[in-house]
């Protein structure tokens, strides 16, 4: 259910209306909109009667949200979230670059690549200081390590840091240091991890499950909403299925129905999606083609040293090229880098 | 096996390689290039001695192909193929548009849609006087019918004609018609079909299985270049997984690998491909921006009243307000429209 | 719509309602059950009034069926499809292994394997004549040559003889020799094919296509039983998934709604399944136990030179072992081997 | 690396392959067998010199390990892994019937199931005391109070509980009260929960994950060992594919191969694997019969009016017909129910 207030409604109206809600035993989200004020409510398990509200002042209607995830639709919420972040805005018409290595392998790796990235223009830096791998052998990350490393690329170079949340017990280390705070996609079911991460005060990147539908999706970003961070972000990464031109299926086509069922930004990972160096740039550009709100891009300096995800990442001249012909195109599609 | 010429080998000295192919029970392939010939060959189970070609006049080196396709393979034939036909041409730096309804449903809606169509600057119209329907109850086509009424979309506004050939039996009457013959992607694998165009002197347009690889969707190629017929067309259309947003997860990252391993131009159909016709233009703008060689797209004049496929048909105006976008891009990425 | 007719309804009744669904524009179809006698009709787009038969002699009740294919549901024919054929009768209790070679590689291998097999107790005898092939350049089959070499093996050993036809033009030829008609997974929705086995007067086994669901491969029955035949059993022989630890995921989950939904008999192709000789045995053995109807099983004698499907075919003592544990197990299923 | 060591190899042959193992800094894994013992090693990045362990007293061989899964593998450990506990044996030719309502609704109702399933002979009961759930709105599990209950039906009936854990902060509350902590199959590669359940001394059910591969799964399972706990069992639940005639495709196929890469036991879950009652009774029968070491039921008293899974959910009476079938087909097939 989803409360509509009149533009003129006071203060004391919404107060009243949250009242009511909590009334019932619900949890009411004040929502905030360009024109008007609305009041999601979650919790029910049954239908709620509009008339409980429809008669009290300031209040022009109480709607039904029939999607199963309730603060992620565009019904309850029809502008585009926005989130504002001192390194740059996500969502909204500007497309954001995320842009760095898989993982944070050493202090001077990284801040070369920080380096070159702030040079270019990019306002974002990614790098995984917890790694999730397949195999319990393989390198983990630098852990504490990894996140004194990137505190600093923020520090002296300004970029914002996206940075991967695995287990409940680090998020607090975590949220610290990242300004947004990446689920990977493995976890987009964590519900444990989801439910912390809503309770953090920082934007969540949350990457698509490798076999989510768009609902199951959604579903995962309404956990982290519902418990009052309204900042998701969510990130094509993509899916499995039986295709083995590349190491995963990026869905590209999820785009449109992602912006028609949700008002939150999306990003895709061409990099993860393809698993190719040389598919990343067509990808990328055909994201932004796709109404994308920006992309996530492994980038190192030396690719075929790289401690994981080498045959994906661009080096520096190629990341250049690419970053010049997203310029154009941004250009003509009205969108700014 | 590709043995690549001398640029000035002669026409004796390619005689002579191609009755070498010949002595060993083999098929040659001559393949002229932009600037040298190469020699390929088919129907081989072994290896073949390279050194049955190495001393011959003319011949610079004999390669091993190590893909399964051959004569569908870059290593094969390094150049992209491109179509001539008297509408325009396909690959080669254009971007072809083939755009009309899912079926011929009669000849005053055909007609009015080719002149609009024509009007917009739109070279080939498709539409299907067979219909491959998955209910043996559901509307077939009109048949010959319907060819009677393409040919006349043809002579009266000069739009190339993109039709579905089902059956071997029809090949000749299709043919006639069809500028492009079009075979259906539940057909991608039968191969009585797949051999048929191959004997036919029109390009053929082949469109990707629900489930095929695109290894399986090259083999497919295969057979029609083996009969001859080197003027076949890639179109993706959407593949099955457990993706439910769309109706098929219309797979644009198989663009860049499918120019990687093949020379064969590639359309996209974002029609079929999302099922929904809001997502069919962000889709189509995206294919432009990873590479693809043109779009199919279904446009009616009366998408509610379609005998078949009308949730994902344009009307005019939304056909024409994308092709207008689609310019725009174009220019940016120095394609020809 | 389905006219059930009471037990005593005459055979004037029966033709009485035949000539109401044809004055319909409809097609009739009677179809005789152990105690009464019913009768489809297919062929309408729009839906038929029961009143038009619910007054007429004999008649009990006119039903609509609900799902999209029609001959093919349980709805319209609650009685089990039994196949009764001069070597052994499939479905209705009766457990059936057909088994063979891929491919009719000579004469020797093939009587050698057939004489094998009747020693067994097998009554049908599978190869292929015609094999689909991913490649072109691939071993295509005998033709006509193993189409009389199967004649052969039919005479001496009286085994039913099961091969698959590619190719409408070949119809007569293969419904010459084979007591059962394949179609393959491939074909499964080569409409033209379909239709032109409806209109063959021998039992069509139609193999599960690639990604085809349950309803999508019913309703390739459908176009089969709309010919007037009514002779289908369907075949699982694995679909295409993410998952790679078989060469396809082998879906005996399959079954139990394949019966719910439909009458038809339904068997299960282990050997393709799974591509692996060593996983033939549990599937066979778990497909028995889940419901099905029988099995089709690759058995060569030396499948290490085998022309194709080597790798997944049994060698003789394994496929008797095999038929041994088949044996104890149908027995204690109440199934008859 | 895998160490075989001699029958009569000594405790202080066995310590010294041990310390050469700790020397190198990499982890002894010591594995004893039913004749010899075998010391595995993991924790290498590169291969490891077998002349290091070829010379030592009781030493018969170093064998390297091809599989990426070391512990997990048969490679390393060729005898079938065993799990004996108080209330019954898991592997090993026992067949293991572990039912049980999907979530501890309240005392009464679990009460009753356990009573009823340990007078049919169930010796382990599954119930979930932490329900993960696609919306964070609906009934997610009684917490800490489902504990109490499940440890009351431990107490009364004697039967094992087998429950499961979603968060690393709640992993000794479940591990006192659980014989068998089952991890979910949205948490396969939660690697934080992973390591923890490692760490505990109580057997480790892991469910597949719902589109991982064999290998991924067994990758997961070598997380869990490489922490020291051995006792790892594997439960396939249906994987998530294009097919919707069932809730998920139950993947039966997968027990040869899993069977044949490792030595770990193998359950199956027919009701979340199918998700319709109907379709459980036949998916158990042939799991048994492809070579499972056992099931996961869902049973509820009035599975109407269950909170969750009750579509899926077996009565009493259909639990107790298909513990009676299981019992005569076990027997066949020399299987211990």
């Amino acid at each position: 259910m989803l409360v509509v207030m009149h533009r003129q409604a006071t203060a004391a109206d919404i107060e009243r209306v949250v009242e009511v809600i909590r009334a019932q035993g619900l949890t009411p989200h004040v929502l905030p909109g360009t024109t008007r004020t609305a009041i999601g409510m979650t919790g029910n398990t049954a239908a709620i009667d509009p008339e409980l509200f429809e008669g009290l002042p300031g209040v022009v209607e109480a709607i039904r949200v029939t999607r199963p995830f309730k603060l992620a639709s565009r019904e309850m919420k029809p502008d585009d979230t926005v989130i504002p972040l001192p390194q740059g805005t996500i969502g909204g018409g500007s497309f954001t670059v995320i842009a760095g290595p898989c993982s944070v392998e050493n202090e001077a790796m990284l801040l070369r690549t920080a380096e070159f990235l702030r040079q270019q223009g990019v306002r974002f830096l990614r790098a995984g200081a917890y790694k999730p791998r397949t195999s319990p052998y393989a390198f983990q990350g630098l852990g504490r390590q990894g996140l004194r490393i990137l505190a600093q690329a923020r520090q002296r170079f300004g970029l914002g840091i996206v940075t991967e949340l695995m287990d409940t017990e680090e998020a607090e280390a975590v949220a610290e240091v990242a300004d947004i705070i990446q689920i990977g996609a493995r976890n987009m079911q964590n519900f444990a991890l989801l439910r912390r991460v809503g309770r953090c005060r920082k934007p969540v990147l949350l990457k698509r499950g490798l076999c989510a539908t768009l609902e199951e999706w959604l579903m995962a970003a309404e956990y982290i909403l519902a418990e009052g961070n309204y900042q998701v972000i969510l990130c094509e990464r993509g899916v499995r299925t039986f295709s083995d031109h590349s190491r995963n299926t990026l869905d590209l086509s999820v785009i449109p129905p992602a912006k028609a069922w949700s008002h939150l930004p999306i990003l895709v990972d061409p990099s993860h999606g393809t698993g190719k160096r040389a598919y990343v740039p067509p990808m990328a550009l055909a994201a932004l083609a796709a109404g994308a709100d920006g992309l996530l891009i492994e980038v190192h300096p030396e690719p075929d040293k790289a401690l994981s995800d080498g045959p994906q990442s661009l080096d520096f001249p190629a990341f250049e090229q690419l970053w010049h012909r997203l310029a154009r195109l941004a250009e003509v599609l009205h969108r700014t880098l």
